[in-house]
């Protein structure tokens, strides 16, 4: 299948939604809605219901037939009872491609549903209507102002995901937008009865916005045709993979989810390693390390300074880092005189890492150090470090001064540079800690959120670029 | 040393802050006076500062000598030059012992320093006068009104931690506090010149307040002592540990940090193993387990199941559970059937994980639910998950019903019973987040902030209850 050919389900001209519930405004199926509202979808949006009637001022229409114009695309949230239907009617009104939300096929493990579910793949190709589904959120393009979520970024960006779940596609669409990371499509594809993880990332890989691929797969339908596809995008885009279902348990709950094969999980981890597909194992590393490849340039190496705020903090960072193979050398002797010339010894950490408290909040020479620091030949990156709760109200002050003196005013960070914040749960401090984030990613530094997920990350990304010729080594975006 | 022994350094009658700041009246070190007036410390307080004068209405005395009455303890912000000066103070004026938040000593790694240190110790024993640090935060024992943080809980609880750090232990005191953990006494105890972890470690062995004892330990001073008391304790309390400088630059990091000598990470595996010690690796880890012995009642075995919303997040909690040798059995066709009366099986997955989206916000049924699912035979303790970004706005106004309905008027859950949230960096979903933790926390259950953070935490606990005998297997507290 070639690029342009799936092009049609991420711009439709015009969107049906059908199955509108009527009677519950506050049900969570209104966020298809709600999004193309909220995105301003370009084209025409049309609601079917039986019971007709209106919807914020849109006339509903009790069949697709009513509709007199053309209809592209459709997003059902009709019962999986009426779906073959559905199916016919699209055939009948011209309609492309129909987005099935619709549950309660072979992932329920009835054998009824499992028939009804093969029925609909059979009657799908038999029209010349693909499926996206059943039981998923569909697509979130942001260039064409479709979205299963209100409140997902507007603004396009590099990364596509392919993402079995809808829950698991909203929450790493979440948890990057306020660090930086924007995308170019994302699909949740449920059951995949019809279009499948393949025609998606075949899709993404010849998309030329799309430079990073991220994938969270429960099962594969097409082994062959999956690895052919993967070998060669490996060769021009970097992919990340989430596999779920890597335990019997999860293998169970993958069956429940959406009637996949979890497949065994020692040949994944084979195929990973060969085709250099960055593998991570929860969405939180998936997400830190979209941040990394993101906003991080390329560190040469692997030696990093690590330079914050507390020194039982800087015990337990040193450790995270070192424990994953990234290198903590010790501060010269030059580099720490260049340094106790301006910073008072008591209550300073002038090693690496470096826990330069006294010196931030009493002489503002972060910059001086950082730019000490970076001009160290043995440092190929560095990471900041910074807790909630060793941010006095006069630090906190003072952080934001520096960030803005720092990058701004001075060239002091030469290398490539990280920053940890961890977050808190207390609502002043959240609001605080967020502020920061915000004015982190206003100068595209990655913000991590731990000391082990910054480690984590960093430490996948250089395996990545480590495992490329030299040549090839260029930041994905 | 017997226990009796140190309970001058927890309830002292009387406090002199030697060195407060003056012209710095937003320093960090104003935290011991700040903290002393909001936990209404019930003994006299004096402050002392050559220059003299009033804060906050209290008198500024220009030496210890000039206070008429008697002064059990000091907190000392001199500098690391005065200190051997205000030692031979303290002798003279009855101090039985000093706080030295003061730094600058054997962590600066300078000889001259060092030297200073050793001279401390020496001073501080010729003349009977006590020593805890130099260069770190010393006591918080609520009891006493004694804090190096005002915002720490007034309130008095089970849990002892020997920290040598003073960041680790507020960040561990501030992680755990709003889960519902509270302490009988922590120390920050830094380059311990004086008493140290061994003499902490027996004090709160014997303490009968202390039920769990917690340790962030950087080097031991005596290895054999040390050995000694945590094979004692370990026979009758719950002991945690985490160890700094596991690795080479963490180890550096000690040096700095403390003065200490990490020590062979191999052996203190082996001792964690031999004397039942739970061993940690992060200050999250140390606080999840925390929570657990503190909330979670002891599950009779390894079943769990699990309930929440969203089916990726059902497939990917799954894998972190049983990737930890927790098992995620298979729900049995008879519950299943019981659940299927009155649970649609469209748009919710029946299995173990349960995800009911659909029933907790369409028909308030997760009490029945719950009610099922403790009553399966199979299962020993149950674990609820919930993900901001999958909680829309019905859900969360249901959550809390449910919660007040689940635990205040059925006694639907009969087994042992966590609940995962994670947080949100969001301001306004954390707000929400945050009360809903309250919520869960004032009906004493365990709460937890990622999944695996949960599994880590509830296998730690598992391995230490499975390594007692039946009958010694209570809850510490």
């Amino acid at each position: 299948m070639s690029h342009q050919a799936l092009d049609f389900l991420f711009a439709p001209r015009s969107i049906a939604l059908v199955g509108i519930t009527i009677s519950k405004p506050d049900h969570w199926t209104r966020t298809f809605l709600d999004s193309l509202l909220k995105f301003r979808f370009k084209g025409q949006i049309y609601l079917v219901n039986p019971r007709g009637g209106e919807i914020h001022g849109l006339k509903v229409y009790k069949s697709l037939d009513d509709i007199s114009d053309e209809v592209d695309y459709v997003i059902s949230t009709v019962p999986a009872q009426a779906a073959l239907k559905l199916v016919e009617e699209c055939a009948g009104k011209g309609v492309r491609a129909v987005h099935f939300c619709t549950a309660g096929f072979s992932e329920t493990g009835e054998e009824g549903r499992e028939g009804l579910e093969a029925e609909l793949a059979e009657l799908s190709r038999r029209k010349g209507v693909r499926i996206i589904g059943p039981n998923c959120m569909g697509i979130y393009c942001p260039d064409s102002g479709l979205s299963f979520s209100k409140d997902f970024p507007k603004e396009s960006g590099s990364v596509g995901f392919i993402s079995q779940s809808g829950g698991n596609a909203a929450d790493l669409v979440r948890l990057v937008m306020w660090r930086g990371v924007r995308f170019s499509k994302v699909v949740s594809y449920g059951n995949a009865c019809d279009l499948n993880e393949s025609d998606f990332l075949e899709y993404l890989g010849s998309d030329p916005y799309t430079k990073i691929v991220a994938l969270y797969i429960e099962g594969v339908k097409d082994g062959r045709r999956f690895r052919q596809a993967l070998t060669k995008i490996a060769g021009e885009k970097v992919i990340i993979l989430l596999k779920g279902g890597t335990t019997a348990g999860g293998a169970r709950a993958v069956a429940g989810h959406t009637g996949a094969l979890a497949g065994n999980d020692a040949i994944w981890d084979a195929l990973c390693k060969q085709l250099r597909v960055i593998r991570v194992h929860s969405i939180d590393q998936l997400a830190d390390t979209l941040v990394t490849l993101s906003f991080m340039d390329i560190p040469r190496g692997r030696n990093v300074a690590l330079i914050g705020v507390g020194g039982g903090a800087s015990v337990l960072i040193a450790d995270e880092f070192e424990k994953r193979g990234l290198n903590v050398p010790p501060l010269p002797q030059t580099i720490r005189s260049y340094i106790q010339e301006f910073t008072p010894i008591a209550g300073n950490i002038l090693r690496n890492p470096i826990d330069c408290l006294e010196t931030i909040t009493e002489t503002k020479s972060l910059v001086r150090i950082l730019d000490i620091v970076s001009s160290w030949s043995e440092i190929d990156f560095l990471v900041g470090f910074l807790r909630p709760s060793q941010a006095s109200p006069s630090l906190r002050g003072v952080m934001v001064q520096m960030v803005e003196r720092m990058l701004r005013k001075s060239k002091a960070v030469s290398k490539p540079m990280g920053v940890v914040l961890e977050p808190s749960i207390l609502p002043k401090e959240a609001k605080e800690v967020f502020s920061f984030i915000q004015e982190f990613v206003s100068f595209k530094l990655p913000v991590y959120f731990s000391f082990s997920g910054a480690a984590d990350a960093l430490n996948l990304v250089l395996n990545y670029y480590e495992s490329l010729d030299n040549k090839l080594r260029t930041k994905p975006c």
